[in-house]
């Protein structure tokens, strides 16, 4: 959730659920992908199982919610895919805020070179919404 | 979401938000995968771009919500991805209820040849959730 960041095009946003008793919340989704390094694979999962309470805070600070990571074997190739909501109104002021806590970038520090990033552009490549149903 | 369904085992479960005016609900989680034949791409995602009614109305009596797919090229090969949330207390019986209706019968029969199913054990592989944050 970095430097692709800012090149992304948001292709879908719905209106969040619970709206009786509080205003609308605006929520857009992100499907992501990125490469894991199969040596890599039992250490990302420990950190995953137990990740830091401060990187947790720092996700919620940012207006990310329901967040998942999912592992998958694709061929010879093991592939992470995200799922997660952003509730805010300034999506790369917020990835800013996250890129510059502290816990966050020693956290990235950890999980980085765990990855194999699909290409040049960041960490995660953001997937095409080709269907959504609330 | 058919016979893999028998061997699923659900992974994760968390408690749905806008608990303060209703029961508590209970969600769990489903990522998925499949492969989608390159020169299906476009008829899939036309399909999807305006899905049948009477198939997003089964969705929901099936109590599946906020269901996403994500498309994605990994080398040479087309992937598809989804994420769907479950919030009934049967999922094998919505699932077999879901199988049993007409409309999502002939949905399907328009789908299904456009994928290319990982394995043996049916249309869409469930990922392992290795994170989760609400």
């Amino acid at each position: 959730m970095r430097k692709y960041i800012s090149f992304l095009v948001v292709i879908s946003a719905l209106v969040g659920g619970c709206t009786a008793d509080k205003p609308e919340i605006r929520v857009q989704r992100f499907g992501s992908v990125t490469g894991l390094k199969p040596e890599k694979l039992d250490y990302y999962k420990e950190l995953h199982a137990d990740a830091w309470p401060a990187v947790l805070e720092t996700i919620r600070e940012c207006n990310i919610q329901n967040y998942s990571i999912y592992l998958q074997q694709l061929g010879d190739e093991y592939y992470l895919f995200s799922y997660f909501e952003y509730t805010g109104d300034d999506f790369e002021a917020d990835m800013k805020r996250m890129a510059d806590d502290p816990d966050t970038q020693r956290w990235w520090k950890e999980t980085d070179p765990c990855q194999l990033p699909l290409d040049d552009d960041g960490v995660w490549t953001t997937m095409e919404e080709v269907f959504h149903t609330d």
